[in-house]
This record gives structure tokens, C-alpha cells and sequence, in this order.
């Protein structure tokens, strides 16, 4: 998909690893536990921001806020978060408490308000317990630093597994440039839904209109084509910010480097959004669908998600079965035109059906393959030049007993 | 949502209840153990006929054959069935296998070919072994009476757990009419995929215009309302036989029973498809979702769909848990209009949401009625006139264990 020698990992990076930017996590009493439940990212200077969020109409109340910092500058100095209470479905009160967050942190910072973005995970329909919120965003700032990158990924987590970090380095105009990123989600949770939060920062120099739609793109075809359970929550939000001191010429389309810099930036984003679904909820394995051949973008997109969402092509992955039925009736469903006569699929490298037929292949080593931890099913269409790739994970007895459980 | 008194069941009643029907069923070898796998629906005259069929791309062999039946003279005499082999993805051969088997159940039967309709449910990909289907179709005609509507039953079913009949009576013209029906369905089934089969009859005189018409639309408002896991299988197919021995006056829009039929007719298909969702593959209970007040039945069926379909919200009712935030979640999802700030939710007659707002409830009053096998949510959106009910099932550990089951 991309050139790799144009980027590499940095072993170690972190988000504040680019140029300029600080990091930090505490814990302010939100958190039954003693884990992290307040975070923050910083950046030295105002660092070009672009935000995507949640397609649910219930949209957070600090998605609000966040959306309106951005559009007064289009730049951001610091990101606040707390986990362990969503702020969602708390009406007027709830909103004015996202704002008061707002304020709260610019002036703990010493920051004009527009400056500052705030989001939050954990539970719905409860006010946040806006003492604790306040006591904590004050002692937050000396919290902050170039080391703190583990911290804020701990404020940020909920039922998550894994920490879910990644950071690149690319030349642009012969400068170093740094794309980093964190996440956080794996699925709605108790008590009743979690979220998918995302936080890209790089010290790439771009303007602000070529990076919120090289995050939309990105978006597209990484976090929004990943699924856990089909569910979107209240919440969900993606921001990335810009230091530019990397102090190359601004970047864009046209610029010899673009190229380099928006395949790194979506790896980056890629990575994130399939540790997502790897660690979703009770997944044994990651499953990766890519459809080949399609029509158009938006169908190869949407069979591709309805393969990955299938209950049953998941329940089958978590019992290794090559069940190539359940594919191709997804296929068939997903409400896009599909010429019947034309499927190949493959179970990794297997082919198990050939012009929509059935091939032997060997159960062994079908099986052996579906054990591991990461399985892929590749769908070629043969009708036209669109692919796209999806991912998700297997549906397991553990998904079911977490999100069973009664709330406590 | 209809006139009881306008209608009765029938105790003890079945598919051969309406006059002129015989039924029946043997096993001819497609099921491993001794359990009926061939059946038939007989009607002594030509009857009415309409069929609605999947809307899976991947269509299988025998819904041609049917639909091509059907569109002769819009009637026929035999629905023929078999278990445990769909006939599905099987290309050519699977096609001619299909037109065999009319070919060989009408010279069974004694009826010229477009009077027969097949249709099969179980494993996809395999040809059937025409050998055993061949002799089995030449023994049906000796097993099909009146008394046969049981092993009929039996013959449709895969992984049901129960058999799915019912028969009400009206009076129409001062005559009694009945009518009936059969299903199967429990979810897509090992090793690749189930089906959702139904059939209805009926001594009414109707017209197949007026037949098919209602058969559409109760279809929509029934079987289309029901979810086990989002899956359609290849083999979908409802079809309803109507032998005008009743002996009243054509029914249609506008004669004065029109509105009970139609109820009536209603009742038995939304009969069958409850049980055909309360019997879902591991399902403890029955869910139904009620949408009030949304701006089109289109948006109303939509997001009672969505809320149905919800693994979350169906993992909270096998967990017993009053989880609004998860319906409301759902709700915002469903790409239909919704006033964000109008929402009711109740969970049977337990308020739990008010304007959007989170209302104290009893909790154990709550999981006390959760624990019971038929649970209700009310989601009232005050912006319109619409309403939708959708049934489904709860996500269990049993459903999981079903689906993840290496095929054998």
C-alpha cells in the first residue's frame, strides 16, 4: 500500500516525541482505581489542528467544545481528557461543565481559551464531578512534560488492554520530520459505552485546511473502516495537531514529499485504528477483509465493512472455521453490486472458492491458519479497480460475558 | 395494533387446516440421523400463490425455479422442501439439480410442472445427492394427508429448536376462513448458513394481485422486522397458497372483511416470525423494540431495526441490563432523523430516559423484569406520526459456542 523506506518507526517515539509537544496523565478521582483518569497534550507553540468526530447524532458535550476552539484559529496549544465519565446525555449542566473545563485548563495553562480542546470517555447520563475535574486540571500542567507520553496514555484508557501508541520519522526538504499518534477504544463498555478517542501530533509545518482533509482521508480509509461491534459511540473524536517546527516549507500537495508524508501519516493512523480492533472487546485475533475488483471506492468500502461486522464471520474466526459461506452471504448483502458468478476468496492464501465455487482445500491447514492471531480474507470481485481494507476482530464467549454483565 | 375479537386461533390447528391442503413429510437421506428431510405442502385445486424471497444477491438454485413456477399462471399445487442440503452456490448443476426436482415432484404428483415450487435450506456449496432426493419425491405423494402438517414441520427444520405453526379463523361473507402457516429459521446454521422458510395457507378467495400485495407488505412489517444476528441467507422464501375453497366472494381492499383478513393474516405471520426470533440461535428471550412518533415508517422501521440489531443492546438483555445508554446509542446511529432532545425510553413499563435525560429507576425493579423471557423497549421520539416494531433475540454465550463450532 505504501512505500515503507520512506518512513520508519521510531523505536521508543511517543506523541511527544515531534518537536514541541508535552505529555501528561494524574489521577483526579474519576477512576474508582488509582489509574490516570485526567490527561493532557501540550504543545509549546499553537500547533495546527484538525479534528474529526463521531457520526452519532448524540454527540458529547465536549465535542462541542472542541469543535469550537478549533474554529476559531484552527489551532490548538493542549488537549484535555478524562476517562471514567463520558460527559454524554448530561444536557445544559453537562455542556456548561465541558466549557468549564475549557476555562478551567486555558487558565490553569496561562492559555486563551480557543487554544484549548477537551474530550471525554467512560460513562453516559452522568454529570461530571466537576471538583475533582477542576482540582485536577489545576495540578495537570505540572504534569506535563516531554516524558509524560505514558501517563497520558494511561488517563486515556478504559477497558482497554494495551497502550496504543506509534511514532514516524520522514525527511522533508531534507529536515526530520516527526508523525506520532495515541489511541484509545476497544468497543462500547460498561457501564454503557466506551469510545474511540485518537490524538495525532506532528511537527510537520502544514496548513490547516491541507491537514484537516489529509485527516479525512486518513480517516476513511483507517479508523472508520475499523469495527468492533458495529456500535458508534457518543463520544468518538480524532485530532491532530501541527507544531511545524520542523521548519521545512509547508507541505502539501504538490510538495516532492507529500507523497511520503501522507503515506507515513496514515500508517501512523492505520497502525492505531488495528490495535483498536485487536484489542476489542474479549478478541482472540485480528481479522483484516480486503475486497479487490469493486466497482467504485464506496463499494468495495461498504462489502468490505459488512464481511468485517458479519456476527457470523467473526463468531466462525474465533472458531477457526474457513466458513466461506458466511462470506460470501455478506457479500451478497452488503447492498452493492456483486456479479454472483465472478467471487474468488481466499482464507490467507487459500483459496476456498473460485468464479463463486466452491475449491477443496485442505481443512488442516485452513485451521492451523485460522488459529493464529491475525487472519485475513481476501475477496476479489472482478468487476472494476476499486479495493478497500477492512478490520475487526473474532466474536467471542468473553465479548459476550463483558458486555453482559450487569452494571455494577 | 389489531381487532382480537376479529379473529381466533385455532387450537390444535395447522397448515392443513384450510380446506383443500394436505401436508407431509420422510426421510430420504440428506439429514444425517433419521429426522424428516423432504416435505411437501399438497392443495387439492390450483392455489393462489405469491412469494417474496431473499434480497441476498447470492440467490440459490431453487428460489428460480419457484419464482419461475409461480409465473406461469400464478398458482400452484405443491411446495416441495428439503433439509439439510440449500442448493446454494452450486452453479449450474445445482440449478438443473433444482429443475429436476419440479420436474420429478410434478410427475409424483401428477401435476404439470409450473403448479410445483422447491425450496431447500442447509449447507451451501454441496451439490444434493439427487439419487436420494429422486426416490424421496417418489415416495412423498403416499405420505401427504391431512394429518401430515407435523412431519411437515419436522422436515423444514435444521437447528430449530421448536416447530413454528399456528391457524386462526375469520368469518368472511358469513363463511369460515382459515389461515395458516409453518416456519423455520433459527439464525444462519452450521456448517455455513440457515434460512428463514415460511408458508402460509389459506381457504380465502383472493386474487394473486391482492395476495401478493398483502403478502408484501405483511411481510414488511413481520419477517422483515425480525433479526437473529443481521445475517440473510441465500435461501430466504415465504410463500402463501390461497385454494379459494372457503367459497366466499373475492376478498380485496374494500369488501367489508378486508380489514379483518388482512389482520388475521397479519396475526400468523408475526406469530411465526416472533418464534422464529425468540428461537434464535442460543437465545434465552424474545426482544421487541417499539419506535413511536418518528418522522416516516421508513425512519421507525430503520431505527428499530438498528436498536434490534445492536450487539450491545442484545448483550445487555441476555445480562438483564436496563442499559439505555446503549439503545439511545443505537438510536443516534441509525442515519435517520432524531431530535436529539426529545427522546423516551422505557424498558417494559420502567421509564428510563425523559427527554434525552437519564429518569431514576428502580434498578431491581428493572433486572427483575429483564430476567423474563420477553422483554419490551418503548422508544418514543415525538417528532412525527410513524411507528415500527422489530423483534429479535438476546447474544449469548450459546450463540457464540453455535456459530463457533468447527464444522464436523
Amino acid at each position: 500500500m505504501m512505500n515503507q523506506s520512506a518512513f520508519s518507526v521510531v523505536e521508543g517515539g511517543s506523541i511527544t516525541s515531534p518537536r514541541g509537544f508535552g505529555a501528561g496523565g494524574l489521577h483526579c478521582g474519576l477512576k474508582k482505581t488509582d489509574r490516570y483518569d485526567l490527561g493532557a497534550i501540550f504543545c509549546e507553540v499553537p500547533a495546527v489542528a484538525a479534528g474529526v468526530y463521531t457520526r452519532n447524532l448524540f454527540q458529547a458535550a465536549p465535542l462541542k467544545v472542541t469543535r469550537s476552539s478549533i474554529a476559531v484559529e484552527g489551532k490548538l496549544r493542549a488537549m484535555v481528557v478524562n476517562s471514567g465519565n463520558a460527559n454524554a446525555c448530561t444536557g445544559q449542566q453537562g455542556e456548561e461543565d465541558a466549557f468549564r473545563m475549557r476555562s478551567v485548563a486555558a487558565e490553569a495553562f496561562g492559555l486563551p481559551e480557543h487554544y484549548v480542546g477537551v474530550t471525554s470517555t467512560g460513562v453516559i447520563g452522568e454529570l461530571l464531578p466537576m471538583d475533582k475535574v477542576v482540582s485536577g486540571l489545576r495540578r495537570l500542567p505540572a504534569k506535563v512534560s516531554g516524558q509524560g507520553a505514558e501517563d497520558f496514555c494511561q488517563a486515556i484508557l478504559t477497558t482497554d488492554l494495551v497502550r496504543k501508541m506509534l511514532c514516524v520519522q520522514l525527511e522533508v526538504d531534507g529536515r526530520t520530520v516527526y508523525i506520532a499518534g495515541a489511541a484509545k477504544g476497544s468497543g462500547m463498555i460498561h457501564p454503557n459505552m466506551a469510545t474511540m478517542l485518537g490524538f495525532l501530533t506532528t511537527d510537520a509545518n502544514i496548513e490547516q485546511g491541507v491537514l484537516q482533509k489529509l485527516l479525512n482521508e486518513v480517516t476513511d480509509a483507517t479508523f472508520n473502516m475499523i469495527t468492533v461491534d458495529g456500535d458508534t459511540s457518543t463520544n468518538d473524536m480524532l485530532v491532530a495537531m501541527a507544531s511545524g517546527l520542523a521548519e521545512h516549507a509547508p507541505i502539501a500537495p504538490g510538495h516532492p514529499d507529500w507523497e511520503k508524508f501522507a503515506a507515513a501519516f496514515r500508517h501512523v493512523a492505520e497502525h492505531l485504528a488495528k490495535m483498536i480492533a485487536r484489542d476489542g472487546e474479549g478478541a482472540t485475533k485480528l481479522i483484516e477483509v480486503n475486497v479487490f475488483g469493486a466497482v467504485s471506492d464506496e463499494a468495495a468500502k461498504s462489502i468490505a465493512k459488512t464481511v468485517i461486522g458479519s456476527s457470523l464471520v467473526k463468531s466462525a474466526a474465533f472458531g477457526a472455521d474457513a466458513n466461506w459461506g458466511r462470506i460470501i452471504a455478506a457479500v451478497g448483502r452488503a447492498g452493492q453490486p456483486v456479479n454472483t458468478d465472478t467471487v474468488d476468496i481466499f482464507v490467507g492464501d487459500i483459496q476456498v472458492l473460485r468464479q463463486s465455487r466452491p475449491v477443496p482445500f485442505d481443512e488442516d491447514e485452513a485451521l492451523e491458519y485460522l488459529r493464529g492471531e491475525s487472519v485475513r480474507f481476501d475477496i476479489h470481485l472482478h468487476m472494476g479497480e476499486a479495493n478497500a481494507t477492512a478490520w475487526g476482530c473474532d466474536l467471542t464467549y468473553e465479548y459476550v460475558r463483558i458486555n453482559a454483565a450487569y452494571r455494577t
